[in-house]
């Protein structure tokens, strides 16, 4: 498998093909091919097969791909074959929201502890999951072998929080507090803007076409 | 301007670049190349000419782009030039994080009104916004004049809130249950994956390079 960087954008495609995999896998089908799989989930299929061969040969001619053998290889490229441990910093309603979220999830992300300054959090439960003095994070990262954490704090304490995490040896994270971070050279950080997701409906609305119409 | 169908990733660099240039702006500077653009805040200067050029000559030979000329532009591209209404439906962990997250990031999208299902949370306020009966969405969409639509509900019950609010007329909506839905063909809907992003970062941590290494 290469190790260069692949984009963001490329692994998201994985993350969308390795579900589509699932679903075929579960509807009982062995075998799909790029265009199958493209047309059943609004997907490229050039695009796919691009997406593919950078990792190896996975498609057999006259067959296309084995369904599970793919969702294998997706599996451990994308690092899903074994499983992640999550804190959540912040346990406000975002925090909790997220700690509900990635719980109904099912995925391979389990929310192991979470961190708040407020004393009147620490020590509660979100779930099952217990809130933690901020203060003490090396020391329960290290516990309980975080390697995710989320970032749910309001804006002004998310570069406090983000050096504290920093420090402590995580290398991955994902923000979502509303301002842009800026992460050490070998740590990956991910900083999820709901606002864009909602500018992209806006410019549907804008079109002028009569289908796109707007409410009244 | 052409009213094509452009895809979501265009927008979403779109809202990207928007944001660039409001700091831009609030920085003081008049103008700004692609080049100087891309290498302030990251980017690639070729893909920002051509998503540019997509909708009209905005440079300037020798000069770049004027910084608040090109934010009005792509102000109205994005259909941001006016308010827009949201409305939540959930309002759980969730939906009250989202409103709380949309009111503070101070866009273009207000949170006019609430839904839920829950007679313990029908009549409450979420900051200042009403949480309605969502058996009453038809009428209160249309007295808040909602134009945009954010589910928040679980899994289970999304599919029979999406049927509610199309019925509606609601023509773009966001939807945070995890599980795909099938909108109506003059429906814009967008499903917001949260797992997807954390799988980006488990491709990061299965690196073999040593500066991805592992938290131990």
């Amino acid at each position: 498998m290469k190790s260069e960087k692949i984009s963001e954008l490329t692994t998201s495609r994985l993350s969308v093909y390795l579900r589509c995999l699932n679903q075929l896998a579960a509807d009982g089908e062995r075998t799909v091919s790029s265009e199958g799989l493209a047309k059943k989930f609004h997907l490229n299929s050039a695009q796919i097969r691009k997406d593919l061969a950078y990792f190896g040969e996975f498609g057999v001619r006259g067959v296309g791909y084995y369904v599970d053998e793919l969702r294998d290889h997706l599996t451990k490229i994308l690092g899903l074959d074994r499983p992640h441990n999550l804190t959540i910093v912040g346990a406000g309603r975002l925090g909790t929201a997220l700690a509900d979220y990635y719980r109904a999830a099912q995925s391979n992300f389990a929310v192991a502890a979470m961190f708040d300054a407020d004393p009147a959090k620490i020590g509660t439960l979100v779930g099952k999951v217990e809130v933690f003095d901020i203060k003490n994070f090396p020391e329960i990262a290290e516990r309980y072998n975080i390697d995710v954490a989320v970032i749910a704090v309001p804006a002004e304490f998310a570069p406090a929080v983000l050096q504290q995490i920093t420090v402590s040896g995580i290398k991955a994270i994902m923000n979502f507090a509303p301002v842009p971070l800026k992460a050490p050279e070998n740590v990956k950080l991910k900083t999820v803007d709901l606002t864009i997701s909602l500018e992209g409906l806006a410019y549907f609305l804008a079109q002028p076409s009569p289908q796109n119409g707007q409410r009244r």
